[in-house]
């Protein structure tokens, strides 16, 4: 359910359009040229047949990509957004700094009324890893970079970024885990990344490495990072995406004492940010340009 | 008391030197020409007659400048290193970032198993204060600015510093507290710096808002930080530095629960950094150039 000050964003900033709310003002579906959505129901996007764009308002649409009634040859379009990255990175910042500067340590010190000093790495000696080089995790591997650690990136397919080390592929992905300190990961779910951060994933990482999901929970195999975090070869995890989210009550990464958890926050669209991006995608269809980042179905994402 | 480490790094750094540990291998004092101290016992530099300069091995000097037994005319150089400052904007970025991104209450969340997106503010809606734009505060000021924060900035003197809202002077102060959502102090102990931050400053700070010190203990009045956090007109602090440290058991901060400590570790030195630091600003003396970081007597800092 879309809450009322979002709507009320959306109405006065896209005010030279006719904008209706799903399901109630649709009216005529052949009226129905464009979409804004974030998770559409089941076949609730197969019965207009004027639709020219389907605009998601976040970055991942793996929820509703692999709905088999979605109309064929309509652009479904992801959003991005500078300030969607920036939040990102925000949240990506303060979980490594956490850990590297060793807060939980020195709260449990503070408990226990003790002045002690804890020996500190320098950043120029920890590797963050940053799984999806896309918009996201370019602007937080920058960000990382510009506060002194060394970043190493993995992806699909091959990427250059300034100052990254660049991995790609199945076949780098252990050299690429091997030296990450610190896990990132921003992927999309797709078939090749489900599961991809699995036991053997795991194994390769070095010791006590600290993982951060901001992806997609499936990318996790959940019982393989129990697993990891029980041996003590994962030393934490900060997760804000869950294969079932909310996560459920009974689940056991809520009470896990390495385990951070906050709820699928840690990059948030506000509706101020969709505005122009919306206009200018509209502006392009009508004006029979294609519409800028659009969804590639055979990769799924 | 040093430890070997620290030691071991100075003596393969400075090996060109004949480098004499006090007080047991000092020897004749006459042939002494250089001191590196944090902080030398009183008295301790008076009899050296022939020193040329003494080396900080800390960006404050406070607890040393003040000794009226120190040698008239022997230059006391500050110590200031990249890494000191990166260090510091670490410790800075985490714990503003902490409070930005509400993740103390997501951990109470946590532990009530309660999944709840709070509202988030964006960091172009929050202005953080740096009080003191010295080395260390500008440069957590710059990273503060690319993470997307607004930054003002005061100190004793004008200055000019890209992006950063400048303030200065007594007459200023209120003006800028009153701006500072988040208000990270690094100001030196100076006559003029002591108890600047009393129930008077607290009062032009918009409500609730966050102290971060990493300057000096003596700089916050104790009673009224802890009036201010009692009526909720402060909403948090971060506190590195105290007057009395170690921070003894019985005092009231320990036990605070929006007080966070840290045992004077938001940037520590290693001594890795001051070679090339000492070994420039000799050959600077010995070639008749004045050496860097000098302290001023007259402002103390």
């Amino acid at each position: 359910m879309i809450p009322q000050w979002w709507l009320d964003v959306l109405v006065e900033g896209l005010s030279g359009h006719d904008l209706r709310r799903w399901p109630d003002e649709v009216g005529s579906p052949g009226e129905i040229e464009y979409v804004i959505t974030l998770k559409p129901e089941p076949n609730s996007l197969s019965n207009y047949p004027n639709l020219r764009a389907i605009f998601s308002t976040a970055a991942g649409i793996d929820h509703f990509i692999f709905d088999k009634t979605l109309p064929k040859g309509v652009p479904i379009c992801r959003f991005s957004h500078p300030e969607l990255a920036s939040r990102m990175s925000e949240y990506i910042l303060l979980n490594i700094l956490r850990f590297h500067r060793q807060l939980p340590a020195y709260q449990e010190q503070q408990k226990a009324k003790l002045w002690k000093p804890l020996q500190q790495k320098a950043a120029q000696d920890v590797t963050v890893g940053v799984m999806g080089i896309g918009n996201l995790g370019l602007d937080s591997a920058q960000k990382l970079l510009s506060v002194g650690f060394n970043v190493r990136g993995w992806s699909r397919t091959p990427k250059i970024a300034q100052g990254i080390e660049c991995f790609h592929g199945q076949a780098q992905l252990e050299g690429f885990l091997a030296g990450a300190d610190y896990l990132a990961c921003f992927l999309p779910l797709t078939p090749e990344t489900k599961g991809i951060l699995n036991a053997r994933a795991f194994s390769s990482l070095p010791q006590g490495a600290v993982i951060i999901n901001v992806g997609r929970g499936a990318c996790i195999v959940e019982k393989d990072l129990l697993d990891g975090l029980s041996t003590g070869s994962i030393g934490a995890a900060v997760l804000d995406v869950f294969e079932t989210e909310p996560l459920p009550p009974e689940h056991p990464f809520w009470v896990h004492p390495n385990i951070l958890i906050t709820p699928h926050i840690s990059t948030v669209t506000h509706p101020r940010m969709l505005v122009p991006n919306i206009q200018d995608n509209i502006a392009r269809i009508e004006s029979g340009r294609p519409p800028t980042n659009v969804v590639d179905a055979t990769r799924g994402y």
